[in-house]
């Protein structure tokens, strides 16, 4: 399943990524109702949009379900809004790796043309299958230490995702 | 009532933090309503799931009673949560050290199989009963110069609490 | 239509900036609502302030259109506000750079006495046109890379405006 | 006015300081209602109960008039909170070193026993009056170039106030 040869960034057809730690600072905003807000970053926002004008569809995977991230992803008209997916499968909903698998289907490509940037344990199993895996600077140890994956220099929330979407476009 | 001697974090059953510096970054949100949000960390939330799995019990100690670290608590479906706890008796109330006592209590234990993560002086009571006493990188001096307490690398609200937890488990 | 020649702090008559990233931090705060909240900077309120008191007009330029960006234009009582322009006309709305010109016609001036600060690639055709083109150090390498740019030493939201403020007043 | 003799901390009686910048990051937070919300430092509050045990009074203020300001001094149980005023009296209200006069007449002390805490430019008329002039790291160059200021090491909202009522009491 997964493609062990080098990667080349040109054949990059889908690019997917976890939100909170990827797509924020991992900052949880809580008032007494809860989580009520994330922070997210404009540089990722324009990132993406230059992705999705070259044709490389985008998309969001999370184990979360709110409203909070369906408004960021209409607002940047991803293609592909997954939530409640993790590293295993709960209550019938697919894992990120099977979520993934679906889209790709769907699209008619391979583990190998998927970018997927993760930052916990849960997002081991999907990035260890993709053919571009990447990570924040600010991204757990564990998935630091997978064979291959790219460690961005921004963090989190702060330009990590705009940093890898400027290499794909840009090689 | 204190065990010198080195703990193993083997022996860890129970895992207790502070909340404002320690499972946040100090910031306190205000508006014309006075405190009405605290920003947490999502490596820590999954640090003490982890814990939870591992068999090992968490609860959060903070000397204010606001709704926000409740909603917090019950997310990460944390064993214990004790507001309104302090330096000194309030009230009626115990302080933190009465606290967690209460809690070992319960739990058939000692003190010397808890950790605690605080930051602040009024702390530094329950920090030097516990066997691991921690505290993120921006504790308050009087806290760092505590005998035997560990000092992580990151700060509170931002992955302190997440490291600690990893070194627990993979220990 | 862009004056090679060095500028003179002094001739500048108009102080244009952009908004996300460089009045702010680039961070979108998102609620269930979609994009509510702006964290903007003191240091650079206060710092067009001073440039008003001097007589420099001041405006912002942005391509979203958001009642959060009026109250802070209004707060600082900006000379202009032009909402909903980017780098391609779009519905009838002016570019940045023709937005920028209308100002100077209005105001009888040249683009060679127009400062902007800019960070993304949707600046680069009025920062390349304007006489005293700048950026938050957080800027795009596309706009770091143009020639004779001024690059601020502070971050967008913190304090980069205002530096280039004090740039303009003290020189 | 001015009392150019070394200050001894313990001579200092009123401890006041100023808002944004200094109690808080700079950060102003806007959403479509203006500025609805400040970011304040538990570090900063814990230090300013301390040094009100200690039999030191404290106070803010700010040239702002907001109820965000206000909630965060009721709950420190500050001594005094003068909003509104700033470096040259607007509309009857007095300036900061005007407001700082009259707590001074009102506790009969001097200005010589007065620590302040100021970050800009409408802050230089009361820094250079009191016996303990200090600003954050981040302030502006203008008031970190006071002969004889105290330039904390922490930034505003992140512990500056707290390390000088440190100083205060441990002196």
């Amino acid at each position: 399943m997964i493609d062990m040869c080098p990667i080349d960034y040109k054949d990059i057809k889908l690019f997917l990524t976890d939100v909170d730690g990827c797509l924020t600072d991992g900052g949880m905003y809580y008032t007494r109702e809860g989580e009520v807000m994330k922070r997210f970053c404009v540089y990722d926002g324009m990132g993406m949009v230059l992705l999705r004008k070259a044709g490389i569809r985008c998309g969001i995977l999370t184990s979360e379900t709110t409203d909070i991230v369906a408004k960021r992803a209409e607002k940047l008209q991803l293609d592909y809004l997954r939530m409640g997916v993790g590293s295993q499968a709960v209550e019938g909903r697919p894992t990120k790796l099977q979520a993934c698998q679906e889209i790709c289907a769907e699209m008619g490509i391979t583990l190998a043309q998927v970018c997927y940037v993760g930052d916990d344990v849960n997002d081991l199993d999907l990035l260890q299958a993709v053919g571009l895996p990447a990570c924040p600077q600010n991204a757990m140890p564990q998935v630091k230490a997978i064979t291959g994956i790219t460690i961005l220099e921004h963090h989190g929330g702060d330009g990590a995702i705009r940093e890898l979407c400027d290499k794909i476009l840009n090689n």
